[in-house]
């Protein structure tokens, strides 16, 4: 198997770039064309892997890569989740490699969906492709590589409704996650959700003069702060009325438990550059970040941004803001909650609209499933220790969708590392965690189809 | 005289509007060609209205248009002040015609500059002009355009200081403020002052994985809007310590007076489309906006403002804040109290860098002055109605300055009008206002003379 690995490992590089050189930017309106000629790549690659047949599937936006090969229906069957789309590169800038055109330096693959998530899904690809060619496959699987994950997977759902019987399986193996080091091997056994909202402040119907006007007139990008800053409070508590009614608390002995696992605040705020940290108060770091509900503002606009100095008092002010959700919260419900709470705290002399953009549930995946155990052993295979179950802040919504529509559970199985900065600028892979996470997807075969 | 007007006006306009498409916007790097090219363009206008020389005289930043029509040293001397600099016309998308290609329509002039500046320095020119043809003038007439007005006028008081023998008069008129309406004639006799700062607050050194980082890490934009937030208390107050100390308190007789001019609150509403008016306690939007400070985030920026959804904990969040200030205030006093403050209150776990971008000190012009007397005859004899002096709650800090270094006090017979939208998108001017204007300012030379 490591021969395999070994001999063609160039070229799984190589087939990676080739796709990490379309921006495929599902939130970019604009790239709709490289959606599909990403997709299109991906048929090619999971064909030359190994798969019987593998074709792009549409759905109400962008389409799905489906793929298969299926030995016997009699044997179990995993079905591979991954997603070909990315976030968007901005702020350009800050790149230090441009993000569409990837290379490796410094054992890292750089570029755009190096890690998140075409690294990962290259990782099940070439995984499933060394089985396939050493004739030591012994079970169905199905590979199921979306377009919009990203942007909240708003077509997948119904795609999962309309397609049950095709994707029938087992188990979902999940590569869209990370490690807590590459000398700490962990496997992710809980995510957060997610919801995402648009705020659009009016105050007058145009541009005014600061001067003729300041004072006398209400100004959306003071308000707007207003009502951000109070939707949270010095305790780090968000403050919108019921938003924790449903959290489901996590044991003392669980976060005991949590407690073990490495954390190093002092590495952590050097990688960061900060002077000390913060958040809800009674919780850890790695708690407020994993168990914890989370309120950030991911982006803010309005009035004058440009060089120098213009005296406006403006019209309008933007805001994106977003939760964290976890396990007992439900993201519809948060959504109107939270969308109640600013048209409520909105002074009349202003004009609020909320738009709620996207959102998803938490995950809890039990470790006493034989699935979950067969990715237990195969990473300690291959790294030499027993992975920690962990849980982490991120949010793969559609991991909730598959339980609830599809009836099967999810192995969250990834191999990223902190240092990986996906979502950010100079997003990275190192190359040794590409090269164990397909030596690891090898060994989950023999040991799940034991 | 009416004669000589009526006979020119379509020139008039025409010259106007060969300073209105040159796109002098000051604030902007990139625009050093359009400033003296438009300076260019005056000293020519300058030198065909009937000044005996007019040159382009460097500063430390934009040039100033100088110009001069000198008859006797026994005569008093007028100095004519002006700005040829306009705002930024962004943003763009909501002109209706293009900002720098002027129209007329419905009576009025379109287009960035057509009251603020151009129009109202092209009243003082063509003024002087049909004076100096019509053999009426009985003073020295001095120009001063600068272009810098837009970006707080930050070479000009050197210039001054420079040059104290060759900007020597008697009194300086500015056109550069409004009237109440057309039907009630005013003339500014008091104006704010201002400070303007831009914030810059850093979280983390870079982007983040909101999943992964959010609760555990101080995002900043989350942490601008709450520093934002508690610079104004729920009464309209500014809460930075000692802002309030050194404002002269206006008396009660002069606040019924300024009560008495005509104010249509619900016309007021209706033309800024807001559904209520809010500010600080106790004081009238009149007072408000023109002998109170007051505090207006002029813009922000931060994090992902793109199309859709983007789940980041960005490294940056800006702002760009000011305040107006009132008589008895200090523009630096203020600009280090606000800074300390914000300082003060910026957390440890985020960087705060506060920059000072300009400021000024506010006016006030005694109404038994002379020339305060000639204007207001003026004015008088062309809109058949006593003008009322009022105060203004814009900044033209160089007034404040012109008393320091020259000595010499200002008048502010300006002919504006509240819907002319300067600073904003659709800026105009009404030809009406035009002429009624250059027609004041002729009879301003005859009473100053008389």
């Amino acid at each position: 198997m490591n021969n395999y690995i070994e001999s063609n490992k160039e070229r799984f590089l190589e087939e990676l770039f080739s796709l990490m050189r379309i921006p495929s930017v599902s939130s970019d309106p604009d790239r709709k064309d490289d959606m599909r000629k990403c997709a299109d790549r991906w048929v090619e690659l999971l064909l030359s892997s190994g798969a019987d047949n593998a074709t792009v599937l549409p759905t109400k936006g962008n389409p799905v890569v489906y793929g298969e090969k299926m030995i016997s229906p009699e044997l179990p069957t995993v079905l591979i989740y991954s997603h070909y789309d990315v976030m968007p590169a901005a702020p350009l800038e800050l790149w230090k490699t441009s993000p569409f055109e990837p290379v490796v330096k410094d054992g890292k693959i750089w570029g755009r969906g190096a890690d998140d998530d075409k690294g990962q899904a290259m990782i099940q690809a070439k995984a499933f492709e060394t089985v396939v060619k050493n004739g030591e496959l012994k079970c169905n699987v199905k590979f199921l590589f979306e377009g919009e994950e990203e942007i909240g997977s708003p077509s997948l759902e119904k795609f999962c409704i309309e397609n049950k019987e095709l994707l029938k399986s087992d188990i979902i193996l999940v590569s869209d996650t990370g490690m807590v080091a590459e000398d700490v091997p962990s496997i992710t056994t809980g995510l957060r959700g997610l919801c995402y909202w648009q705020i659009e402040v009016t105050g007058p119907s145009h541009d005014l003069h600061s001067g003729i006007y300041g004072g006398g007139v209400a100004n959306p990008i003071n308000e707007l702060c207003k009502m951000i800053a109070q939707m949270t409070n010095s305790d780090g508590k968000i403050t919108v009325p019921g938003f924790y009614d449903d959290v489901v608390n996590v044991s003392y002995e669980e976060r005991k438990l949590m407690s073990k696992v490495p954390f190093d605040e002092n590495k952590y705020m050097t990688e960061l550059n900060v002077k000390a940290l913060t958040g809800e108060k009674g919780y850890s770091t790695t708690e407020r970040t994993t168990i914890r509900p989370s309120f950030d503002v991911c982006g803010i606009w309005g009035g004058y941004t440009q060089d120098g100095a213009k005296t406006v008092l403006p019209s309008k002010a933007y805001a994106k803001i977003s939760t964290r959700i976890v396990p007992g919260q439900d993201s519809e419900k948060i959504a109107k909650l939270v969308a109640d709470y600013i048209k409520k705290v909105a002074p009349q002399y202003i004009d609020v609209k909320v738009e709620y953009l996207h959102g998803g549930e938490s995950y809890l995946c039990p470790i006493d499933l034989p699935a979950y155990k067969a990715a237990e052993a195969a990473v300690e295979k291959v790294f030499n220790k027993k992975p920690v179950p962990v849980r982490r802040g991120g949010s793969i919504p559609i991991v909730a969708s598959f339980e609830k529509i599809l009836g099967v559970k999810s192995i969250l199985l990834g191999f990223g590392l902190e240092s990986d900065d996906i979502h950010a600028p100079n997003e990275n892979f190192q190359v040794s965690m590409f090269e164990k996470g397909i030596k690891t997807v090898v060994e989950f075969y023999k040991e799940f189809s034991k």
